[in-house]
């Protein structure tokens, strides 16, 4: 046992294409990062090797294994309690894979591990907007909706891992058909894909209406492209991002009866939409809120850089990892 | 400073009709228990003289106020963080009272307050059902519906102390009104008040069906009379305990895809109904679920006695006042 101080953590995020690695500093700065192709080694051992070779020629490059403090490593279906990434459909390997243990046995540091919107949810409580936060919600709005939510200053992982599916909280009951099974979920309207879909059961129902949309083929429309007519004053488009915004802000209040934050925190390319998305989800949390929560609960932004949320994310969570 | 050992604590339960006081050790053994009307004391000070009074003397004769390691209080409207009760309706005194601080004044030793149903779930992780367990939700299903949420052995305030509110999830949009002044919050389905509404509309609504219910007078049908009925066999009154089953059923899914318990504790009342409610609250509650959460959250009964559960809850609470 010595006493030195390790000043840095390494950050791997593993996505279903690439898998992005970095060292980080407390402050959240980069010293250095790399990626390797997720999808091209099918064989875990050979991917795992790859990224050994290559995170170590980073590490030696920047500071030394030495100083070090641990690894952190975000990934779709990762478990925080077991160190497993457990049937990942994103990823090339099938069955419970012991990431971190393998990990921690090629490099001889601790390593963390746990899924995208958690690791966010620590990211930005150690370098973005809820530094200092004991209590918030992390949303995170992309191709699905994912949630990170941190109660007494600590992540909820629940009694198995898999705590923070808010994703899948049921918000039309009976409503639309989604990926998990269920039906009426909220990120079958509140992710990307839900706004597409919401925009084109509009331009259906509003057939006699134009729309900048119609120029595009209905099975192409992407949510960007929604965005774009939106700010462009299109009516139907703002009538998406109105709808995506309500339903947003109802789910919030039903979140906030039952954590009480300080802030709910948005990332993800949705949460760029700004005051189209913003103001009707404020209205709608408010609107179906008791008077004790109102006008207490702040809707923000994340603060980290796109490109470097989900390695930061991930490095975080090396901060606390034994 | 001493390093005494001090083996018991105080529980106080302070309803709108009656506080219930009493000393109790590490099991949860009551060592003596005694009561004031709470609705005879319009004046504050005269309550408090009054509870101190008897209190001192229950105190004097169980073990000595040295022995006495502090004071827990459950009541309604009850901040932790702050240790005043807010605006309690059901209470003769208005405004914000700083109880704990009132309290701590008078007996010399640390006091903490919170609400009923999060005095409820410390209760049972530390004598009850619970025990042992880190993540686990109480309901308690009584005029309303409370909870106590506890994740990472931790109970969930919230920022303001105030979280925990699921008897108002929405889980019918647009649905019943509600006193908290919304519509279609779990407790206007799933309180005995709940079930009495339902029993009332189904009784409308299958006017040419018999029914023992019919032999009540429809404004007093409680809950108590959809049971007896229920068990007698009554088709109506038991589709009330289906639907009411299933409604909880389906807010339970959505309370799991938060925290992911363990367990979650039924209490109060209506929680006696036993299988007439369970079955299709499980079957509501595993159709709801993704298949990562299924047949793993257990739904148990609460494992204190009825006319010791708040008390004991209260008094759990006082082992880690400071």
């Amino acid at each position: 046992m010595t006493t030195e101080v390790k000043p840095y953590v390494v950050g791997i995020d593993i996505g279903g294409t690439n898998t992005v690695f970095g060292v980080v500093d407390a402050r959240g700065d980069i010293l250095g990062s790399g990626s390797i192709k997720t999808q091209t080694y099918n064989d875990l051992i050979r991917y795992v090797d790859e990224l050994y070779t290559e995170l170590s020629k980073l590490i030696d490059s920047c500071c030394g294994i030495e100083l070090i403090k641990g690894i952190g490593v975000g990934a779709p279906n990762a478990n925080y309690y077991t160190g497993n990434i457990e049937d990942a459909a994103n990823l090339p390997w099938k069955g419970v894979i012991p990431f971190a243990k393998i990990l921690s046995g090629k490099f001889g540091i601790p390593v963390a591990l746990t899924n995208d919107a958690n690791a966010a949810a620590i990211g930005e409580m150690t370098y973005g907007a809820a530094r200092g936060m004991k209590d918030f919600i992390m949303i995170t709005l992309g191709t699905g909706v994912g949630s990170g939510i941190v109660a007494n200053g600590q992540l909820i992982y629940g009694h198995d891992g898999f705590a923070g599916e808010l994703g899948h909280v049921i918000i039309r009951r009976n409503g639309r058909l989604c990926g998990c099974g269920n039906h009426g979920c909220l990120e079958t309207y509140a992710s990307a894909t839900g706004v597409a879909r919401t925009a084109r059961e509009y331009l259906e129902k509003r057939a006699n209406e134009d729309s900048l949309l119609r120029k595009i083929p209905v099975d192409r429309i992407t949510s960007k492209d929604v965005f774009d007519a939106a700010t462009a004053g299109d009516p139907i488009a703002k009538d998406v991002f109105a709808y995506t915004g309500k339903i947003l802000g109802e789910a919030f209040a039903d979140f906030v009866k039952f954590s009480s934050p300080e802030a709910i925190i948005l990332f993800g390319g949705l949460a760029k939409s700004g005051d189209l998305l913003l103001t009707p989800l404020r209205e709608a949390m408010e609107k179906n809120l008791m008077p004790v929560f109102r006008n207490k609960v702040k809707i923000l932004f994340s603060e980290m850089k796109d490109a470097d949320a989900a390695l930061l994310g991930a490095s975080a969570l090396a901060w606390e990892a034994k």
